[in-house]
């Protein structure tokens, strides 16, 4: 089913893999191509995307393996489907999480000769996993080790270029806290933590603590960037030319003391920083785990403080102004997306309208995307728009694109929308609503069913009221106990933190696997979302924003021990007349209709402003109570 | 409060700890006195309680700290007020878990000058312990080393001596797997994992594998032992006196090839084992990480896999003969209970009695321990049974004594008993009920609702339906929910594994914390035993034994994935006049009722066989449903 034949690509690259002259005088038996940049992104500049390019496959976590014999990716549930059409005859999908399913560590001691070398380049792969994996590889007699030169750049003909687009600063009456302020904080958490510095390798990080936002990885509004802090200076790497005086002064007017350098500087500043500044003086750098390994290989082990980073703690954590600008862009982005379901359900029953268009999912994504970005403020989606029909709803992070899957959304099946929005004033969305398209009498009890499980997920995770400090994995199992009641269950998280106009998908993560150690406090945004997916049928997920804040509870069981809830930020109708009342609790439909009153009252305000009379008519039915 | 001085102890330990011929010329500034014995028992032999020997703290989880100025002690929330009682005012309390607690290397790191000395006993620290309290003092430039003599031995005067009681060999009637098969089990998991052989440490373990229990651990059913598995052979450590030819014989009577050695020779002869047979070779061993420090410094990095033991995780799912078994024994063990709280019951509602007669805890669990041990086929107390009247039910885990706590039991509040037994034919039990003494009308509404809420929890979790597979820690939330809601919580896991006459601790932990690998399968005996606890006050905790079995759901969401649910194993009856009706859902409400029933039709018969009449009267009232 794959577009791609990666025959002559594999070719090249086995050809490199023998080149001896690339390796110190060594051969080798496998190549390691990882998911991600060298500052663990989640979403990649084209010239980024080397797995893809290799494999074909476009989801977002996956790793490459080639040998001399065999092409294998790595991936987990979410993209079993998608792998398995995109991927050619060379490779061979491991299912990621399944028992049977060797890791990359074991199928390698398990079908590489001894003594064989496997090479990676480290700047790709974060410290924890190149550790685990060298670990096992070298207890079983293979060595590990950084190629210098990246392989597949070397056989990538046209690779795209980054476009260096101008960056935008942001206001502190959005941030909330100036640069100043933020350094402040973190060079406390390094005097507590008795280390001399740190560096920061994560992109939204950098970009939370300058108060500065890009547009150099789609959806991330970010910009390419290495930062070394300690107490006497900041060591910004990045593309100068577009680091203007205005945003130089701007970060040092309170003298934070930024110290600016070319972006291709940074791994060799970097190791002589460690040698002048660290070695003999027998003082540590705070590293994370999610930091590349290279890094970590250029600093004496024993100099090493290996920890959380201290900007992701405080970066999820928001402040008052961050909060309410949350709140506010929120009810912006609710107000499209209702006016997008409300057409949507117009055209629908518009039947003649239907007969005689085409619609397709690409085309209503970007119909979506385009009217998302009329909005004030507008600064670009926050991922790809997933907007998957039937059975393409069942692919769980389905992109549609103009090929053989792009399906023609007809009647009588589920749509499943996921879209979101950065917008500049200041804030990010993420969203997903399932609608029945057509007639709902075609809708089936057991449709009707699944959908009401996946909403009584989201209403129980929703309403949960919890100690503030629990383990985000803790929370999973309530947005799952509907659906396993009648033995069903879906294959990815539950939730995860939203950035404040940085990456959709940020610590905690709320899933059923160990996980980042950041416990759920208040002020995070997290998103509630479980799902249903029956393959080559159907497709459902329902998702929220939401903020933790305090919860008044009956009795307070200790006076240390705060307790949370969350409260909706996505306000955004769900679809009635799919529910099965009777199968949701007293509790749960109070929840709801409250949901979709609070919905009414805070959009229609919205739609009235904007003079959308229609739409607010359509509002006003669809949160009618149930 | 404390009964014990320690001053003496700590001036004689401080003494040694100066003593550089000890040390190789080294004096230490801290030593470590680890909680528990070289296999990692939870329970000890009294020889080998140095903890409490040299704090007085008796609870079953803590570690003491010794410096030249402070005496400090760790232990977790279960055990805060105990140990505020227990120790002298020598001793710190450091109150684990909270956020202002340090670590013990935390705290080691803040005070100890650099280059200092920490010693520890390394035979009685478990390996992950060991590794991160070193990374951690090393990385602070403290030093951390084994001493080859326990200083707590040294100056422990008529330290006890162990009883070498006979062994009792298990027909594999109840074991349903003889030696032989078990072994075979292991080597082919030896096989899979590509290792030479791996060493047993947890006596438990050993035991189970050998179908043999002992006496020598109080509540253990086990040995002192140590056990070396390879392909060829399996050598066993023990007490060879008793170990006559009759065990020697059927332990080999299949060709298991066991070969016998003395207790004592364990550690030499390992080092030389490693020596011989690993060495040059290129093979390795497997070693748990609960296995203790000095063995795996015995064994050269590279040739130690680490994992979790093979043992621990067969042990864990039981077998038909092992399952029929347990629900066997939880009859006649429901049965006794049942008893006792019908005579507790008359006893209070028979005014003059009680007002004649005094009755204390260390009274009442003596009797209840009497009328277990009458039990046919009784082998020991599974632990020491917790009688906790009014507020010393708040203390989690309190054990009466014969001492100023040992409260007189009065009427009109709570009394919460946690009890359990092993039985030779074959299993453990563990039960833990709360009962309100006296005129219910005295109780209050409060008092009423938190019992409400943590049977809510109980069931909660007992009802619930989950993937096979699923991670304990994720069903921990469950039990909470209803404390949640009004702002109360327990500070102690939700469950934990029960061994067939074996430690009624093992793997899986249901907590809310990060614990071993091991997930929720089928066929597993795993405990449900939520609480409430209010300092000074009362404590409330229901605990019963469930077994993991297979759960018929209305659809099958993958063909690979079988859903679980918990089948009751423990069958007393929960007191019904302290239940707040209308606090439960109906799917609550009928999961109670047919508990209560399943309660009197098991019981009444054994009752009836027993001719115990009355108590059958009671139970029959007490199981009416509600």
């Amino acid at each position: 089913m794959s577009s791609k034949d990666t025959t002559k690509l594999l070719n090249q690259l086995r050809h490199l893999m023998k080149d001896t002259s690339l390796f110190n005088g060594k051969q080798l038996s496998a190549y390691i191509i990882p998911s991600t940049d060298s500052h663990n992104s989640e979403y990649l500049c084209p010239k980024d995307k080397r797995r893809q390019f290799i494999s074909n496959f476009s989801g977002s976590a996956g790793t490459a393996l080639v040998t001399e014999n065999n092409a294998l990716l790595w991936t987990d549930g979410r993209y079993f489907l998608q792998a398995s059409q995109e991927l050619d005859t060379n490779w061979c999908l491991m299912k990621d999480g399944l028992p049977e399913t060797p890791s990359i560590g074991e199928w390698l001691c398990q079908n590489l000769p001894k003594h064989s070398n496997v090479g990676i380049d480290a700047t790709l792969y974060q410290e924890e996993l190149y550790q685990n994996l060298q670990t096992k590889l070298n207890s079983n007699n293979l060595s590990l080790f950084h190629t210098k030169q990246n392989l597949i750049d070397l056989i990538w003909e046209n690779r795209p270029k980054l476009n260096y687009e101008p960056l935008l600063q942001i206001d502190s009456k959005y941030t909330g806290l100036t640069t100043k302020e933020k350094l402040l904080s973190i060079r406390n958490e390094l005097t507590k933590k008795s280390v001399h510095s740190t560096v920061v390798t994560s992109l939204d990080e950098i970009a939370w603590l300058l108060n500065i936002r890009g547009h150099d990885i789609p959806f991330g509004a970010v910009f390419f960037s290495y930062l070394i802090i300690d107490f006497d200076s900041c060591k910004l790497f990045t593309n100068l030319n577009r680091f203007d005086d205005n945003l130089k002064n701007a970060l040092n007017e309170k003298d934070a003391n930024f110290e600016f350098y070319e972006y291709d500087e940074f791994y060799n500043f970097f190791e002589n920083y460690i040698r002048h500044e660290l070695v003999g003086k027998s003082q540590k750098i705070l590293l994370s785990s999610s930091t590349n390994h290279f890094i970590h290989s250029l600093v004496p082990i024993n100099l090493i403080q290996q920890d959380l980073s201290i900007l992701a703690k405080l970066k999820c954590i928001k402040n008052n102004c961050e909060i309410e600008s949350a709140k506010k862009i929120h009810i912006r982005d609710s107000a499209v997306l209702t006016e997008f379901l409300y057409k949507l359900d117009w055209t629908f029953k518009n039947k003649e309208l239907i007969e005689k268009n085409v619609l397709n999912e690409h085309d209503l994504a970007a119909y979506l995307d385009e009217m998302r970005s009329q909005q004030e403020n507008f600064f670009a989606c926050s991922f790809e728009t997933i907007v998957g029909y039937g059975s393409n709803g069942a692919i769980i992070h389905y992109k549609p694109k103009l090929d053989e899957n792009n399906k023609k959304i007809e009647k009588n099946n589920f749509l499943l929308i996921d879209s979101g929005g950065h917008y500049s004033d200041m804030g990010t969305t993420d969203v997903t609503r399932t609608v029945y398209l057509g007639d709902i009498s075609t809708s089936t009890e057991y449709q009707k069913e699944c959908f009401t499980r996946v909403l009584k997920g989201h209403i129980q995770l929703a309403m949960r009221v919890f100690p503030s400090g629990t383990r985000p994995e803790l929370l999973d199992s309530f947005a799952r106990q509907a659906l396993w009641e009648v033995g069903l269950d879906y294959r990815h998280g539950t939730g995860h933190g939203v950035g404040a106009l940085l990456n959709v998908h940020e610590v905690p993560i709320i899933a059923n696997r160990k996980g980042v150690e950041i416990l759920v406090n208040e002020n995070m945004v997290i998103t509630d979302e479980p799902g249903y997916y029956e393959n080559e049928k159907f497709g459902i997920r329902i998702e929220n924003c939401n903020l933790t804040v305090k919860a008044s509870t009956k009795y307070q069981y200790a006076s240390n021990v705060n307790f949370l809830t969350f409260e909706p930020l996505t306000l955004v109708p769900i679809q009635r007349d799919l529910i099965i009342k009777d199968l949701l609790n007293q509790q749960e439909l109070d929840w709801l209709n409250n949901y979709h009153e609070k919905c009414f009252k805070i959009i229609s305000e919205e739609l009235k402003t904007a003079n959308k009379i229609e739409v607010l008519e359509w509002l006003k039915e669809q949160t009618l109570p149930l």
